[in-house]
């Protein structure tokens, strides 16, 4: 016996309306310099859902983004998917193979693409067969368009379209709530980027995970800057969660200086950010010379933060960085850490300790370990180690138009290739990748509790341990550390730091100090990079 | 194209699942005398899903319960519906004949009794011809249990059963989620009560609601009373979510003493609390002689809420009763009500004003109020009148095994039978019950807008304006007044207090003082009593 509920569909449409209709006068701010209402980006929403009608994009077709985060961008997360296109956001810093790669296997049909990222992206247009148009997003940047009849303005198709009327979300059946919405590739360390393909539903259920209260409860009162970029992983869905609560958006635009940020947040007076560990710790030298005491909550995901970044913003601004672990595929929030009730009497040592880890999972999201040999389901004690497994309706069950090999198991769950615990109350503490341990005499050792232990140094900014290869133990740790501005410290001092806390034949054998540690294009720390220099 | 994401259910499962795997530590006090974890409800539910396995319920099956806010009433909140069976719960206040009508139309097959509601439900038994089990749930009273083979001790039934071991969840298909889980019956006003049917999906949904942050925002860190009963409306689906959040949970039992419920929300630092304006209005003498400094989040609904209220408990505890509009067709929670930043700067008069008002839909949920002649509809302005109807995914789109008669639109819009206006920011405000207008010499006059400027009156606590048959004009208001203890206001004062804010042949007749209005068995104003009486 079903029950007797309306057939109400979970699109994005649904966003529009709200913005419409509760929230037309909340301000959407592109790089301090454009000040926009949802009623302004709802009227161009509109116009553009017309224009993309007469540029003939079928249903169902993807629209390539190659943009950063500005009111356009916005633009383009609303009508795309609301008239039942796919929102591809295409990484801005991929390599022109892996570029090309992408925009081909998704088969984009029209590509929006900033003014000043043209250079980068035009050189491909020729090997990119399925394009059948570049729209150009005016941006201030005066970058050679190219006098080619596939490429048109942005700003002039828009204002020559009319606003399309009516209620998009009417047009929407329940069955149509599983219609793809959005594709983001992963970027691949190994293999060519994957496709993970959003639906509707997936995308309204994540957003209402930003909503809940005491994970990240994005509301109306706030104000939200995403600093990670819209076109990796939909900007964490802080963009679609402002607009569904009437939180005004605060968009960086290109820059990522940060002078520019901190302005912007000042100015703003910004209540959640959300942003890579490489930002945030780009922002600390200037937290106390801006005025920053509107900040409630900031989130910091895509790697690990180190428990001396997060105490450097909650010593600044009484506020540390909430750790949130995540992936492409899970649309990408799955956990938010932090303290709960249960930590209130906890030390401040214990506390750290607590927001070191990736935290409870948001409601919806379902966290399991499994054995990595036979797959069985493991214990909750946070002891045992074992490959994290994630189920969840925002959360991906194959890839997309390729073969998913053994990225999911036989019961549909998500197989992360990381290594976990899970204690009693369900925090999440990542290991290690499994592909990063470290083999040594037969043993494992983890890279990453080996970066926990050296990242506890309040010198230490940044960390990174990979293996070397070794004649006598196959392979060995070798650290790579960048230090605070000033530091001191030493080889041999960060070694006996973390002397009580590993195992003595965990040590490094080596502690090299750089200025900086290499990126991957979304931001991360890539091993691999090191891995090839070691 | 469809997108790729995992079929993943919503469904109530989810629910026992968090409480078992993030939150077993965390409590349920029930009266104040019983205190249970988590963990031992998630253990009872599972013996309960095996006891009602052994009765022989069958799938679908209604599964009545008739009891007050405790913890057993809360495993079969969970119990019923995750072993795909719907949990009736029925209106402890209802008339006999009510009682046997919604029983039998229900059909259900096992009914689950407060000890202390046996002799209000028990003469009616034989004429329950479906029920095949009455199971007494202990509750301290001494009530006589009947001889009956009919008759079962829960404690015992439950204690004697293994509990079900697995994953519930896994147990669901995405189909699945469109089950239903609940059912509860208006309080027809006019005609038998009509059947509410939800599902799992539908709840999840409202569940997710009641976590978003600046609505009600339920949370870990809170501690949450549902004083509103479990058998009315799901008690605002405060326990779900409640639940889902991993919030400790406060139930009052079956006492609403006002005594007993204050010494609670002190003792057990409750934060978040539900009730109607009449359990409200009990409570206000003993306000400053209890520390409720743990208060959050007040939520009043069912009826309106006279500012002079609201305004008691911001003076003394520093939090209003924040306005929530719903139905029982809609989950019940469709509006919270509040400030939002544009009213940063207003007058208190006019965050008085705003907070009068019934909100703004919670995420998901849809308003438009539409011509009652001609169906049109009408603009969001503040000022036109017309009907409320309201679409989303927990609103229902029909009633249980009856006609569902002209309370639906031809596109599947509940129709309210409130007239109201929404203005520019989607906020609701209710004007009148369409039968509650009263036409006079031709016109209509507002029994809410009168109830409204009454209430205004810093001395009114409870206020209902009625139509009295009149030879000359066909009808005239009339005004029922509840005034504070030791007021001296009188109808005269009142009148010439309202003299400013309506038409002058608005003004009611009579001004009639009462110690109490009449409320139905949901505690709402009956405002068919006063008539019957004017």
């Amino acid at each position: 016996m079903d029950g007797l509920m309306q057939p109400r569909p979970l699109t994005i449409a649904h966003i529009l309306e709200r913005a419409e209709r509760l929230h037309a006068h909340k301000l959407v701010v592109t790089a301090g310099t454009e000040r926009v209402t949802y009623a302004e980006v709802a009227e161009q929403t509109r116009r553009l859902a017309t224009a993309l009608n007469s540029l003939g994009v079928p249903a169902g077709a993807r629209v390539g983004t190659f943009a950063s985060n500005t009111r356009r961008h916005l633009e383009l997360y609303l009508a795309v998917p609301i008239t039942k296109r796919v929102l591809h956001s295409i990484n801005i810093r991929l390599s022109a193979e892996h570029l090309e790669y992408i925009v081909n296997h998704a088969e984009d049909d029209v590509v929006f693409v900033d003014r000043a990222l043209l250079p980068r992206i035009w050189p491909s247009a020729d090997r990119m067969r399925k394009v059948r148009h570049w729209v150009v997003l005016p941006d201030g940047s005066d970058a050679v368009i190219p006098a080619d009849p596939r490429v048109l303005d942005y700003d002039e198709l828009v204002a020559g379209a009319d606003p399309l009327e009516g209620s998009f979300e009417d047009s929407f059946t329940l069955a149509d709530e599983n219609l793809a919405a959005g594709l983001c590739y992963t970027s691949g360390t190994t293999g060519p980027p994957k496709g993970v393909l959003y639906s509707h539903r997936s995308t309204i259920l994540h957003c209402l995970g930003t909503l809940a209260a005491g994970f990240i409860g994005l509301c109306e009162s706030d104000v939200v800057m995403p600093i990670v970029p819209m076109f990796h992983a939909n900007a964490w869905g802080l963009p679609y969660g402002a607009m569904m609560t009437g939180a005004s958006l605060v968009l960086p635009g290109p820059s990522s200086d940060p002078a520019h940020l901190l302005r912007l947040m000042e100015t703003e007076r910004v209540t959640v950010a959300g942003a890579v560990p490489t930002v945030w710790t780009s922002l600390v030298p200037g937290l106390r010379s801006h005025d920053l005491s509107a900040t409630r909550f900031l989130l910091g995901g895509g790697s690990a933060i180190a428990p001396a970044l997060s105490e450097a913003y909650r010593d600044a601004l009484g506020v540390p960085i909430t750790h949130s672990w995540g992936m492409t595929e899970i649309s990408p929030v799955g956990t938010i850490g932090g303290t709960r009730t249960r930590h209130r009497d906890a030390t401040t040592q214990e506390q750290v300790a607590v927001r070191a880890s990736q935290g409870q999972p948001l409601p919806l999201v379902r966290l399991r370990i499994a054995d990595v040999e036979t797959g069985a389901e493991l214990p909750r004690d946070g002891k045992a180690v074992g490959e994290l497994q994630v189920a969840g309706p925002w959360v991906s069950s194959a890839y997309f138009l390729v073969d998913s090999g053994d990225s999911f198991t036989a019961d549909g769950w998500l197989r992360t290739g990381d290594l976990a615990t899970i204690d009693a109350d369900g925090y999440l503490r990542l290991v290690d990748r499994m592909k990063d341990l470290i083999k040594s005499g037969g043993e494992w050792i983890s890279s990453v509790e080996l970066e926990s232990a050296i990242a506890s140094h309040a010198d230490v900014v940044e960390v990174a341990v990979v293996a070397r290869p070794d004649p006598r133990w196959v392979e060995r740790p070798v650290a790579y550390v960048v230090l605070r501005d000033g530091s001191a410290a030493t080889g041999e001092e960060l070694l006996r730091h973390i002397t009580p806390m590993v195992a003595v034949w965990w040590l490094p054998d080596e502690v090299i100090f750089r200025a900086a540690l290499p990126k991957t294009g979304t931001g991360k720390l890539s091993k691999s990079a090191l891995r090839a220099t070691t």
